[in-house]
């Protein structure tokens, strides 16, 4: 099994409109409505592929009602915790002409110590029969950025390996903590590290104490670095869609190597950048595209 | 009492932004959530000016409690029952930068004739005691367009007068059933009978069978015709500020001079441009700026 942690998990409303235009007033349909939040997406995705997944989230308000109904609905397996506040929201307006999605993401009501101690209570609680600890996405205010590390902790004193999908201090703090493995992509690992060089930046973290880095390059493929190795991997060529959710899968990608117990670098740098790439070519994040698996056969590593 | 019916009500979520930019992700605080829709602003502007009214809307799904919520936190008097579809979402996003609002209008859940039906009976269960009937907004997908003009007739034979706020076919039918009074804009009467001259529409609708034509004209002010007078009101200079609602508003102040008994053409239409003018000045619709009613001095009002 494996546990997912969504920090700062959201109600996500899509709208697709024709023409987007600032300043109109225009008719649309429903909004699709979609529990939300990184965490979710990698537990969607693990699914996908055959894995069982338990999304952890703290939910709370109306639209942590929704929240909780969309899961149900969905069938993926979870976990919520009530929040004292209500769960944000993310309102993405897809623009069918321009190709441009637009999206408002709500910062989200800050958290309480007894917001935090309840969640971390619940991951405390999945940890036995686990096999992958998964902690994905930004903090909501108020979450100390020492959390992902506390988790990193609880789920190494339970022999559990932990993916992390941080930024700055709380991605510092969880490769401290010994992370097995650190997830950012180029831009958020810039801002972590103060270094352009994205390998630079992955050995920054490795020093830490991380195990593995894998930072995404967007359509240049994915780096896997590790204290012995330096790898890229990408597709022939970039392929076009909805880059949302595409690290999602990267993550997820490397929580089904772990549980499967395939621990060869390459090969589950193949798949994380296989499992990116098909998300690339679904509209939502959260899924593949039904070639995945065949995708990676497509992919090139080389030396880094 | 001033009853209002919102055939089809919005949960109203806005974000304000400093700088608006399509395609971008932006950080927005919590969407300041309101129950919206066009009767349910003109109940709030009628209790503001101190008179007591009750919104009447169908609301249902997640939405829709979300709705009761804010409508039993903002203390407005209301009749809600159940409807089979979830009530529909408005997001407005407000560009601190351009002054600019986009808006995102679902078009709402088809209504079933128990919907229908469930909602007129509401309306019918509250005239006893009801002074005045306003009938406000969109029709949701699904309802008849003579859903207007059956209130009407409904009102009528309980004595009570009705100020219709509609569109097409449903005001040329509710101007047929003998509304009291009907409230397009400018743009909904070219709409609604082909004629460019808004005073020559109004006619129209006066020949259908409506009693009184308030014809709102945006910054150049107002008309009020009859049968028998046509009068033009402006304020000295077009105020700066958020037209959405200012339509409400007149309606709210036509159905208050209603109730107040007071039924001179110049001081409905006084009323009504200055209470409009005021909506503008507030950032929200359904409230009037605290001067409302010294704004009414200022009205110029001409033969049309």
């Amino acid at each position: 099994v494996i546990i997912t942690v969504t920090p700062n998990p959201a109600l996500d409303l899509t709208y697709h409109v024709d023409a987007f235009e600032a300043g109109a007033s225009l008719r649309v349909d429903t909004a699709r409505v979609r529990a939300g939040g990184k965490g979710v997406n990698v537990a969607r995705v693990a699914r996908q592929a055959g894995e069982r997944s338990i999304a952890i989230a703290a939910v709370g308000g109306p639209t942590g009602r929704e929240f909780a109904d969309e899961l149900k609905t969905s069938g993926l397996d979870h976990v919520l915790v009530p929040a004292s506040g209500a769960t944000r929201r993310s309102v993405a307006v897809v623009d069918a002409a321009s190709g441009e999605t637009t999206i408002m993401n709500e910062r989200g009501a800050p958290v309480t110590a007894d917001d935090r101690a309840a969640l971390a209570s619940a991951v405390r609680a999945s940890l036995p029969g686990a096999r992958c600890l998964v902690v994905s996405g930004s903090l909501p205010p108020g979450m100390p950025t020492a959390f992902c590390a506390e988790l990193v902790r609880e789920a190494h004193d339970a022999g559990i390996p932990v993916v992390v999908d941080a930024v700055e201090d709380a991605l510092v703090e969880a490769a401290r903590a010994g992370a097995d493995v650190v997830k950012p992509n180029r831009a958020e690992l810039r801002a972590t590290t103060g270094l352009a060089d994205p390998i630079a930046g992955a050995r920054v973290l490795l020093k830490h104490g991380a195990r593995l880095a894998l930072v995404s390059l967007g359509a240049e493929g994915m780096l896997a670095v590790t204290r012995d190795a330096a790898l890229h991997a990408r597709m022939p060529q970039p392929l076009d869609g909805n880059p949302t959710g595409a690290g999602d899968a990267a993550v997820a990608a490397v929580a089904v190597s772990i549980v499967t117990g395939d621990d060869d670098l390459r090969s589950r740098l193949v798949r994380a950048t296989a499992w990116s790439a098909s998300a690339v070519l679904r509209p939502v994040a959260g899924e593949l595209a039904d070639n995945f698996r065949d995708l990676e056969h497509n992919v090139g590593v080389m030396d880094a």
